[in-house]
């Protein structure tokens, strides 16, 4: 007998139908002998619609107190879906009992719509294993220290069942999505792109900072902190196919290299057109300069990723960065405003038909050229490298965005990833 | 600078244009001084769309379990409304904060779908008043001991705001509701029916358990028993009208004898064509055959209205009495399984096709022939009376449904209830 916690998506989650087919999921999985611990989504579509609500009515709000009525808002979606899988699985002759984040607890931090978890109770949770209940958790939620109801942003779903896992110690977690495990790529692009068994923990964080929606990036991270066993699934399977089936479906996040049985170099490639680009030339090379430049933009709430400074010709140099494209305007606007004329730098210019491509391999720790073979092969296809980032496991370039397919069908092919490695 | 306790039912909450209008007419108050608590109901439907849910996943459980979750799910319908008033007031650049009932804590027992509200503390909302917010409170809901959510049943969202209201000793409980006012009958039966401006508590009570619909009952007790003034308005008025007119609109529900200025000794025509009728016929006249009876009944959590036990005839007697419509046929089938062969009682028969008719006022203490009056003014309609119930204020008759409508007519017109009272 093992405690498992799985974890539903909006789509799972969808209507009384595919609700009453979780439900006999899980009960399945119950009666197979496990303790099972579940986290769903919000109905799909609840959430936006529960949020284009409020923006109907303050079209343009950014303050604490609206966030914080954000959270109390989005904040229903799950705790509806959940007592409506609890109902589900009651009418399945299974008990069953499902908590808001509030009543486990899940403790966050005050950061409104994106609230980072700080501590969970077990004791509620486990007593209600313990008498044989199925416990449905609300996802994407929890409390801070004064009560207020919050939430863990877009996604933050995953990141509450992995924290829950974590905090129970479950053997397994099972986020179950509406695709089939992590690829080698986008399928969509790539057709020859091949489903991964495994990936380590260090790759899917690459892979999911990338985009690939998969799964939330802050679950991968928590899930990689406490060392839970993540498997990522297909929920379209029927509910009743053989258990052992599913446990090896899917694709296994792992954290123990000598787990990492694939031995691929580069295990998968990455791409992100949601991305802009922001020079500021002419910028005096003077000590607390990228503080100047970042310093503004991250007051103002807007993630940078790629971030490039060239070395100093005249005691001035370039700075580039790329930002989340719905932030572009935002940035350029700071930028102008408020540290150009601090910095008598000579002007910000910008690209947002950019994309980024990445190729991610927990094996290019130990073997040198993957990186000149990726530029070698942007070459051949006259692709014009704008941007260059690297990791330990990865290697970042940035492209114009019409080259993004192209660039991602040359290096899968490149790289050998529509071949299962030997 | 008063302490006003506003409550917007269903349809007042049922989009974003008519969220914006109570937003704008609760700043109007604000503005004019006062220190706000808005309590609204889910928007209109909201409450309908969750319940169907669950009933097409579960058609017919009653477990304990299950109303946990009826009330997880049905309480986000105002912690979602709530929480669009709160951003809506703010868009209007008023501060504001929603709280769920948990947050307050509005505490009840555990009685889910029903319960009833044990304790309100009001630390948190004062110290938001005193700091100059609008305070939104979530109707309908509170939570237990145990940290469960519970609901009031329907309509509970009256009761919260009176329960709220009296808890924080506010000056005045104004209920803005889709009819205008108290009639001193259904205007829909009787069109000469007349909007009254004020009514007594007691009489409130009578009216209100017949089915008027205008307020939850507990409302009017809860306000009986903590005197909260408390004004049934409607919220169909432009939200920009004089607010001194708008205070003195509607109809108040006052408390102090000397407060009703209307001398009339028949306040209002209440009616009710939600029961039926059972009588156990040939019940052994001994100690204790009511509760024999009526305890079975009552256990199964069936309400029961009028109840008339006739004079004994050979050590025999006649039972009656009568039920929610929608209880009868459960009602008949508890009486044949398990009272009848324990009783001997030759055998229970039943009438779904029944109606009340109450004449309810004050003034029939002090008044006496109204009751005979009644009756006499059916007789000469050719109405036969099946059962009759008195109490201080109230005289009802069971009649034939298809009666309702002309008796209701008759009775408002042979107690002269369209004229203003002298």
């Amino acid at each position: 007998m093992a405690l498992i916690v799985h974890k539903y998506g909006g789509t799972s989650m969808g209507s009384a139908e595919r609700i009453r087919n979780v439900a006999k999921r899980v009960a399945k999985w119950a009666r197979a002998g496990h303790q099972m611990v579940v986290v769903p989504s919000a109905m799909s579509g609840e959430t936006n619609r529960l949020l284009g609500l409020a923006k109907e009515l303050a079209p343009s709000r950014t303050s604490d107190a609206y966030h914080r009525e954000l959270d109390m808002l989005a904040a229903t979606g799950e705790q509806a879906s959940s007592a409506l899988l609890a109902i589900a699985l009651q009418a399945e002759g299974m008990a069953s009992v499902s908590y808001a984040g509030w009543q486990v607890p899940i403790r966050t931090d005050n950061s409104y719509t994106k609230a980072r978890i700080e501590s969970i109770e077990d004791t509620r949770v486990r007593a209600d294993l313990d008498a044989g209940r199925v416990v449905i958790v609300t996802g994407f939620q929890g409390v801070d220290a004064e009560g207020n109801i919050t939430t863990l942003g877009r996604g933050g779903s995953d990141t509450s069942a992995v924290a829950v896992a974590a905090a129970l110690k479950a053997s397994e977690c099972l986020i179950y999505t509406d695709v089939d495990g992590v690829y080698t790529t986008d399928p969509r692009v790539v057709p020859e792109a091949r489903r991964l068994h495994t990936i380590s923990f260090e790759e899917m964080l690459e892979m999911a900072s990338m985009g690939s929606k998969v799964l939330q990036i802050r679950s991968v991270e928590f899930a990689g902190k406490y060392k839970v066993p993540l498997r990522v699934l297909s929920s379209f399977t029927a509910w009743d196919i053989d258990i052992k089936e599913e446990a090896k479906s899917g694709t296994l996040i792992t954290f123990e290299e000598d787990e990492h049985m694939e031995q691929a170099i580069v295990s998968g490639i990455a791409f992100n057109r949601d991305e802009a680009k922001i020079s500021v030339l002419g910028v005096p090379d003077t000590p607390g300069i990228a503080y100047q430049i970042l310093g503004a933009v991250a007051d103002a709430n807007i993630d940078v990723d790629v971030i490039i400074q060239n070395v100093s010709k005249d005691g001035k140099t370039d700075f580039s960065f790329t930002v989340n494209r719905g932030d572009y305007a935002r940035a350029i606007e700071i930028l102008k405003e408020r540290v150009i004329p601090k910095l008598g730098a000579h002007e910000v210019t910008g690209d947002a038909k950019i994309c980024k491509v990445s190729i991610v391999g927990i094996g290019m720790r130990s073997h040198v050229g993957i990186a000149s073979k990726m530029f070698r092969c942007l070459s051949e296809e006259g692709i014009n490298i704008q941007m260059i980032s690297t990791s330990e496991i990865k290697t970042s370039v940035v492209i114009d965005e019409k080259y993004m397919e192209l660039a991602v069908r040359a290096l899968h092919k490149a790289f050998d990833l529509e071949q299962v490695p030997a």
